[in-house]
């Protein structure tokens, strides 16, 4: 990447429970209050093949598979989103907000469950390419609250508390390695609260005022 | 890999309706004969999670996938295969026989999908790892014959001549580059005749006599 303007890409990461789905959409209508065309999608999914994808993902035993498959897995569900949904919208000068990308692979995959970072990264390289987030917004919480909050239970809310400190270490590295990108915000705070610091992320990464 | 004994995984290779499941039977039964333990197995699947990921990438439309979803799912597959199956069954001193490997992956999405060699390869060196096969069968057929004589048409049937012709010239230049490991052999034959060769063959490779 050169210096060129950050994507109109903006993902939000973090554990179980941390608010993101209702935090897309109040920055969803923020955009739009300003008159912004707005893709709101979130992966494992987004298109019908990455959503049967992420059927064999998020259902099941926590042993199911194999990590390194998971790993792969989730990649090729995200090539399938990049291709049919989140390029051709960026390239129609429309925002879009993904619930989880590929930093929820590398701290779910790589300090969740052992798989090696650097192949992670190689991936990540090779899928995404260009198309890295100019906006990431890390809502951080302790794992005991997020997992408390989480409204199902399903296969990664199952794998153990070790293993979500394990990730919530790991998205904490990730966001310090990428400063420019990764905001991390305190969310054991009110929805309101946390809403305005992610408008107040916005309107600095991208100059626009919300 | 050093000059170490050539793994005893004998992956049988080739386009649609060259006999592979037909000879990997003759075979298993000539090893079981001289008193060898056999498994038999398939990709993509051998294994319930495995075969999952089959029915998503052998049924449905042609233009189901991207490309190169197309490959990080057969890779998905095999990590689970190898890791379930095939390491297991080769660490006890059994013999793997399979129907399609790693070479059908970059025949197929490489030279028939138009996905990236180098890239396949990086995929394959990081999935398959020291678990290369020993000996690998390449059953050689003229496109329009093996078409022709294919029992179902499924997802990869559709996609067309030059599509096939592509994946037959794919896989002759993989053996090309791999002669000690790979064995063509002409599969426009009556089935005893292809069978004998696949025994001289395994003969010459193992130094066992069939």
């Amino acid at each position: 990447m050169t210096a060129a303007a950050p994507l109109r890409f903006i993902t939000f990461e973090g554990g179980e429970g941390a608010g993101k789905s209702t935090q897309i959409r109040h920055l969803a209508n923020s955009l739009r209050a300003i008159g912004a065309e707005v893709v709101t999608t979130r992966e494992p999914g987004g298109t019908p093949g990455a959503e049967q994808i992420r059927a064999l993902l998020v259902e099941g035993g926590a042993g199911r598979w194999q990590a390194e498959t998971e790993g792969l897995l989730h990649f090729a569900a995200r090539a399938e989103h990049l291709a049919a949904i989140i390029r051709p919208a960026l390239a129609a000068g429309k925002w879009v907000l993904c619930d989880r990308f590929a930093d929820s692979t590398i701290a779910y995959q790589g300090y969740g469950q052992g798989v090696a970072l650097d192949w992670l990264w190689t991936l990540r390289r090779h899928v995404v390419g260009d198309t890295e987030p100019g906006l990431t917004l890390m809502l951080d919480l302790p794992v005991e609250a997020g997992l408390a909050r989480a409204e199902t239970e399903q296969r990664y809310e199952r794998m153990g508390l070790a293993f979500h400190r394990r990730l919530a270490d790991g998205f904490r590295e990730i966001a310090a390695a990428a400063p420019e990108r990764c905001w991390l915000i305190d969310a054991a705070r009110d929805i309101t609260a946390i809403a305005t610091d992610i408008r107040a992320a916005v309107t600095a990464r991208y100059g626009i005022a919300l």
